[in-house]
């Protein structure tokens, strides 16, 4: 049976670009890592090593930073510009990814106020886009990592399967919280991205915290029903929740009456929920 | 449009089990970072907080150790024990997934000879394997991740397309070097584990040595084919290759005759090639 | 000359302790990682291994969960309590060593107001402390790590030393920003620590922001002198501030009019400025 | 009381640097991460932004590259020359500080014999050194980090004092494991420092092997003493070790015979032992 080349792709991995938009004194300031990768035919690259098909990463890189000349705008938009633009630029160039995460930065406040262009930089959340570039189609997911929750009540786990392994005490009455990761994947471009994201992350947020929960699966099956009743430009929604374990530590042992109120969070190991919610 | 359930699994993630076999006074030391999810149906959970169908994530843990008992063997063959047991479990659990990263150890010197039960962690590199098991099927990929090698010489890189953002220079010598991460994807489970990995592995580490290289896609098929000729059991290697840049130092700048011999190692942003190899 | 043991400790480092306030339906949060260590006649156990003088490091973790019985209050007087503790103990342990990091969280809106017992975990940033107690004498330095601050303009950096190896060209007009580590060392007990704290954080904020800077230690001694002028409990602060380099990208080269606004911003190598600023 | 400065100094960190012997087929290695960081007369710069005694960290990085150019040859020699260099650049700079990480390279073995021009990255330890140039004197610190071991027997802790949180059981037979920082300090220049560093890391192996171990800090002390009494350079042997716990896991509750075999290898919170030996 022959040896052929499968699918393959190459780019420029973690660009990081900061823009700041000095168009009046009050600055703005948009932070980014980028990544690209492009798709067509590279077969002579790998097979000769002739490169003649090559658009280099280093290329891609550069494309990154001058696109952002006139500003980044929206994450997606962004996104798609540079898909497009490496999908058109060579014919055998068919189809381009383009990953970008946001990271936020707050104004420092002075006398009150918002400084002019003193920042402080936001928490470690972002807010990511993946955009499928494909010959004339495109495809854009957004979402956003490093999410950091935690609810000190409001969550029970029992009733779960027991086989001689399973020695987990249940509990009416535990700490549930999670570092979220969440993608939405869009039907149509047609959206207005940033208050789309807003309110995605709004509803998330508002689950999270209001429903009362037996499981962290049924947490993420929640989030995920709501942003895609929220939302009608949202096919499916993708979430990877770990469980971000906060152990009661049974202060008994040491004579003193325990509360319930001291915890040990634990990084090690963890539990790893992950579903997807569609329609 | 109703919302339903996707594709949904949990389990718990980077067990790290260490198991020392005590049988003779030589001691025999297997250092393993274990994962698990199961899949099935799980729809209450995730729709009504009924947890009945829910084995535990602790309860995966617990049973990680508790299969260590008697040694672990080849991690391809304990992670089969393992996927086949939790899907063997309860009606309702039909596939699983396992995911085992295998540190290694030498003995330390003493006296010139390997001490009985001293030893010094190895590199960063980890013998990888993800097993499926789905129903009756069960598919093993195994490989390897952090081997971070580097050839001073036998690499150029030119000849590449260009358009108005390329401004990388060529060069007919470079430094080529990558951190490597390697999946082989068996076509069968009629295989002898460790001799095949240590075979694609040597395979892998000779033909980056020796291949006079035009790019790293060259490489990286090269590798690819070199893995699925010696290995019938083998029908696909996957590779993922950052380019770790070594950038030349121009000294010419500080009045001193440059020798292209110094180079910065940058971290930041970097290439990344991937691709897939296949009969 | 005979060979002795020198100084020598021995702890716990990073207690990842919880403690949720549930006396009201208002839960409150405190999240810490605590690290301990004891000093004192430890001789016997390092010479001989008899270790009756060691209070083990697992009962030094379990010290820091039992002392969180009743609330954990300010990190400051949390360390005093647990330094004091461990020297009082025993005849032999004559000093401990208490560092505490302390993590923000934030009520999850909801209705436009902050949840009773939902959070979302705040920035990178931590509150620190490091608490020496020496026999009767204790020793308390606060500050934080991990505030990531940035100024658009505002900042300058020409003037410096040339030797053969500058090429550096000189700038009128830089983006600065850094990664603050902070301490500040009292020189009395006697001090309300939170507002303390506060106090001389906001300073740094705002003289990070509103002084024109001609150079990161200009803005480190200006940011030094702020707070000791604004807290006379404090006798000394110490700055570590990497430069965190942000490269302007030449975007001419591509063939567009570049307005100095998009930059490249570089994790490697990093400037360091570290100083100390006293009474 | 006045405001001051205090103790200052500013460098450029974490250069990484990598030189290629070129002068024959069969290359050598050199991969390093140089630190620099200046002291003297920074006053001005502090108090008033006037610059012109500042080296500045880019013309501190740009020498390190430069050095390098005819070969680095032992970290301590390469940390002596800069470290002079700068202290003797400009009256003002009195004293620097340089520290080095060194990164282990292995050639690839190919047809049974090291490659000529390709290697593969060795483990995670490191060689280090810090030296420390004040004036006309210069002062060596050298050692190693990263370096992981375990023991699987031939470690015991019991004895030890207790109070009301000691829960720890007492063990005859425990895994010892640990992350090896350690650092001698040469009382003289006049060192052979390459023989020097690999007597003391094997003197450190063996010790760690061979030793019936009581307690870490019994370990310590023999390492460190061992070091001392091998090398009259040495004046003083400072370590720091994690204890990687290995927390036996009960198999007897999944109702198997537990044949204390099976670890959980844990990375939260650790024990931390650090000790000073010393003529």
């Amino acid at each position: 049976m022959a040896i052929v080349l499968g699918p393959n792709q190459f780019g420029k991995a973690e660009v990081r670009l900061v823009h700041v938009d000095r168009s009046t004194p009050v600055h703005r300031l948009t932070d980014l890592n980028v990544s690209s990768a492009l798709r067509g035919d590279f077969a002579a690259a790998h097979l000769t090593g002739d490169n003649a098909h090559i658009l280099t990463t280093d290329a891609q890189k550069n494309t990154v930073y001058a696109f952002a000349r006139d500003g980044v705008g929206e994450i997606e938009e962004f996104a798609l510009r540079l898909g497009r633009h490496f999908t058109g630029s060579f014919d055998w160039i068919t189809g381009a990814r383009v990953e970008i995460e946001q990271y936020g930065w707050d104004r420092i406040p002075v006398d009150g106020a918002g400084h002019d262009h003193a920042f402080s930089r936001a928490g470690a959340e972002r807010r990511t886009t993946i955009v499928t570039v494909d010959g004339a189609d495109a495809h854009v997911v957004s979402g956003l990592a490093g999410l950091v929750v935690l609810k000190s009540t409001g969550s029970e786990f029992w009733g779960f399967a027991r086989d001689r392994y399973t020695t987990l005490p249940e509990t009416d009455d535990r700490i549930l919280a999670t570092d979220v990761r969440a993608e939405w994947d869009y039907g149509t471009l047609d959206v207005d991205w940033t208050p789309a994201w807003e309110r995605a992350r709004a509803t998330l947020l508002e689950v999270f915290a209001t429903l009362y929960s037996r499981s962290l699966q049924q947490t993420l099956y929640a989030i995920g029903e709501a942003i895609l009743a929220g939302e009608p430009a949202i096919k499916e929604v993708r979430l990877s929740l770990p469980n971000n374990h906060h152990l009661h530590v049974d202060l008994g042992r040491f004579g003193v009456a325990d509360q319930r109120e001291v915890f040990h969070a634990s990084a090690e190991p963890y539990g790893l929920i992950e579903g997807t919610i569609r329609r």
